[in-house]
């Protein structure tokens, strides 16, 4: 039976754009395992209720119900252990890394850079709730934590360390990609779908990372339809 | 026979101040090899002719000479595989990261608070090739890269990828120290020997860890002589 993943999408079905949920689409296509995507928005509390919680990605396998972008990562490593994606040990243990330095270094700048259009690709029913958790989160109201020129400079700091560390590798984890730079792409794949800001120069060495891969599991990311791509998107709705 | 490493010094011959150098200090001590530390200066270039370039650390085994921190500790896990510092495979490529972390996102905000302590920690012999060499690299005077509110700042907001790691962990590789934590704590050791500043607050989830590390192999980092410990130190030479 083929697995299932409840999967947050925007006013258009096509736009799927949660970053976690970005993360386990390539640790599937990494495992090669096939999977159906369940288009979920925010409200769709009742959705979830079987998963005992509230958000995305919930990844279904049979009997087995699995909530967290990471904990998914560590299931699938479980459940189909060929091609590791965490590992074990030492490799596994700073694998978590990656997902603290994706959430708490690069997605606050990016989250500057492009909320305003996050807040464009969200469904309808989805605004009031995006509008009130996030702005009693940052403590500000959505227009006023909109800041690109702010977010791009903390952004441009923040992508220091994968700068040296893509100057001599391929990938985050070597020469072929793992879960660490699954971790870190979901965020750049956010953004990718809501927004049409340039996030990173065609001359930084994380543009060549990132080419790298949207490029990959035949073009799984570089195929997502974006917002700039759905008609009348920029039109109020 | 013993290991050799030459290890920067400052004013006070104990003073050890290298955030490299403390790298190998603890891996060494996590492997267990006894070593003598030789002290060497900036400006001692002729001392290191034979490793073929002019930085510590320099690392002597025998026949072998190693240079740079990292290379060192690749070298440590071949010639003596017994408790891994880097590993292989996955947990290596990752080890790599922790290098790039350390020096592009902790050490540019560290360097501002500490700088002119770092200046007062080196041996007068070093000062006018320190000041020329680093005004030379930064594009402006000591004096001018010199302020704590802004390095503060900085660090404040590179250290949270580690507070969300070490909120659930307690230490960066897990349940013991590994090469993750040494790469990271030779910063907090270069901060410690020079200066007096406080750089983590003891709310900080780093804090403990920080504490943690210094308590290491009978107290290697706390033992350390430290600038505030040298008499005389805060007056002009």
């Amino acid at each position: 039976m083929a697995l299932k993943m409840f999967d947050l999408r925007g006013r258009d079905e096509r736009l799927r754009f949660s970053p976690y949920c970005w993360r386990v689409k390539f640790a599937l296509a990494h495992k090669g395992l096939a999977c159906d995507f369940v288009p979920w928005k925010f409200t769709d509390k009742e959705a979830l209720a079987f998963s005992g919680q509230g958000r995305v990605p919930v990844l279904v396998d049979g009997e087995e119900t699995v909530v967290d972008s990471y904990e998914i990562l560590r299931y699938l490593d479980r459940a189909y252990p060929e091609r590791p994606l965490l590992g074990e040990g030492a490799a596994a243990e700073r694998a978590r890394f990656f997902k603290f330095y994706s959430e708490r270094s690069l997605a606050p700048g990016i989250v500057r850079t492009i909320l305003m259009d996050v807040f464009n690709t969200i469904h309808p029913d989805d605004r009031d709730y995006f509008r009130t958790s996030r702005e009693k989160a940052f403590g500000r109201t959505l227009e006023e934590m909109h800041s690109p020129s702010q977010g791009l400079t903390m952004l441009d700091r923040a992508l220091e360390p994968m700068r040296g560390r893509l100057d001599e590798s391929e990938f985050l984890d070597g020469e072929a990609p793992g879960a660490a730079d699954y971790l870190v792409v979901g965020m750049f794949m956010w953004a990718r779908v809501c927004s049409g800001a340039d996030l990173i120069s065609n001359a930084d060495p994380v543009y060549a990372w990132y080419q790298r891969m949207l490029d990959l599991y035949d073009g799984l990311g570089r195929n997502a339809t974006r917002l700039v791509d759905v008609e009348g998107a920029y039109q109020n709705v």
